[in-house]
């Protein structure tokens, strides 16, 4: 472990100065249209800088969802790294939602991708999916840690077609996703332990849509990152209840399409942006 | 549903032309140096094409592992993308080892990315990942389906790690991998009855080291992707057990390591695939 801050500290100290608001960037054909811009890799760059620049002071972090610009091929990961790079210098935390999910070497070519210094697609911290198990990510767990960034494993997804497998019931008597967020839990308290941060490296992601109540939230010691408002239903006070025993800072609303809805024009963006900022600061506050 | 053959139907043509072989395009930093090769967009690419030309013929697919030339980003896509063309140029199927999972309009753009007829991600199959559940892709399956290509989804990895979430057991009394491929199954049956097709778009991977009648796979009527042979410990004989009620042509087994161990030299790539595929024929026939 060296003398970088970790990621968990980074965020809250992100949602202290900004908002416990993370902005989606889903530059889907959809939306392009809507905003007059070309379903192309200039286009989806186009937004994803427009959105980089409205949100830039106002949310904490921004998530440009890797599958739309993936769409475009490489060029549509051109544009990714442009975008990447207007996000880190406009200050924004930048988590990349790329659901990535493998095993030993192949996992931890994945980190040298997301979660190294010099890699072009060099982002704070990376979204991953687990069906592999947890275990077989040790080492970019380890890179994370090591070197101030975070991941985000998807444990309660806020869809109701996940609910079947995230609530069945492993060898130990716990539900998957209950198995998944003490195991993260176990390691973000050897984390903090052994480093003085306050708040571990791994985050979870838990959809808004979930009850309160039915996960251990409060010992977790890491991150949350929350999909499922507006769109998916769940409101900014569903968020404040779930998360009631977390640590300020320590969780991160997602909002894509109820902001991005707003646009193209950057100023209604940014005033989408705040309204929802302002309502989830005092959630969470 | 148009008049395209379906993919389980085109790659049991391509095994029975070939072997029941794919072989992986694994360009770790590790095996760069070992072939000589620099670690960048360039090495990677020269070891895909390597690869593509020593094996065609001689395997029905490769499959190349996504993570490695995401090291590189953009400039590893493009490299992807040229060792895609070659491999099509050379008549071998594609298997995208990519692992995407994710929900409705974003699994979607996966969708578009990889299994789109004019995208420069074009490949015959993709490899996903179901914690989000099976039902959130229904977009993505019809998709594949109607384009004559396929899915395979990770049902039982062959790393120990991903046991406790895949032995979990569900609200129906089932572990998750017996209701994914149940899932699977069921969607394949409905396929073949509409389309004609002998063998469904949805594939299962599951691997090598797999207990022998721990899982319904005669009744699947889909394709398999198999990992676990030589690193993991398995042997053509257990493969030729664990899947000896399936149709021939429906299994394919991945082998990466344990044959690009003997590269640089095309012709001893080119033997080492000859000796595994007969080994593999032999079992599966």
């Amino acid at each position: 472990m060296d003398e970088r801050q970790g990621f968990g500290d980074r965020l809250q100290a992100a949602v202290v100065a900004t908002s416990p608001l993370c902005v989606g960037i889903d530059p889907s054909a959809v939306l392009l249209e809507r905003w007059g811009l070309e379903d192309s890799a200039a286009g989806v760059e186009a937004m994803g800088r427009m959105i980089v620049e409205s949100v830039a002071g106002i949310a904490a972090a921004i998530k440009p969802q890797v599958a739309y610009f993936e769409r475009h091929g490489s060029k549509g990961y051109v544009a990714l790294e442009a975008v990447l790079a207007s996000a880190r210098e406009a200050g924004l935390l930048v988590v990349a939602d790329a659901k990535r999910g493998d095993i030993d070497a192949t996992m931890s070519a994945y980190g040298e991708a997301w979660l190294s210094d010099g890699s072009p697609l060099s982002v704070d911290a990376l979204t991953v999916s687990a069906y592999l198990g947890l275990g077989a990510m040790d080492e970019v767990i380890d890179r994370a840690a090591r070197s101030g960034r975070g991941l985000f494993a998807v444990v309660a997804s806020s869809n109701p077609e996940g609910r079947s497998l995230q609530e069945a019931v492993t060898a130990s008597g716990r539900r998957v996703e209950e198995d998944l967020l003490e195991e993260m839990a176990s390691r973000n308290a050897a984390e903090t332990a052994s480093t003085g941060r306050s708040v571990g490296s791994l985050g979870a992601v838990v959809g808004a849509t979930r009850t309160a109540g039915s996960l251990p939230l409060s010992s977790f010691a890491g991150t949350f990152l929350v999909p499922g408002v507006g769109a998916q239903g769940a409101t900014p006070a569903d968020v404040g209840a779930l998360f009631a025993e977390c640590p300020t800072g320590s969780v991160v609303v997602n909002a894509s399409r109820s902001i991005l809805a707003a646009g193209p024009t950057l100023s209604a963006v940014a005033a989408a942006a705040t309204a929802l900022a302002a309502e989830l600061r005092a959630e969470l506050a």
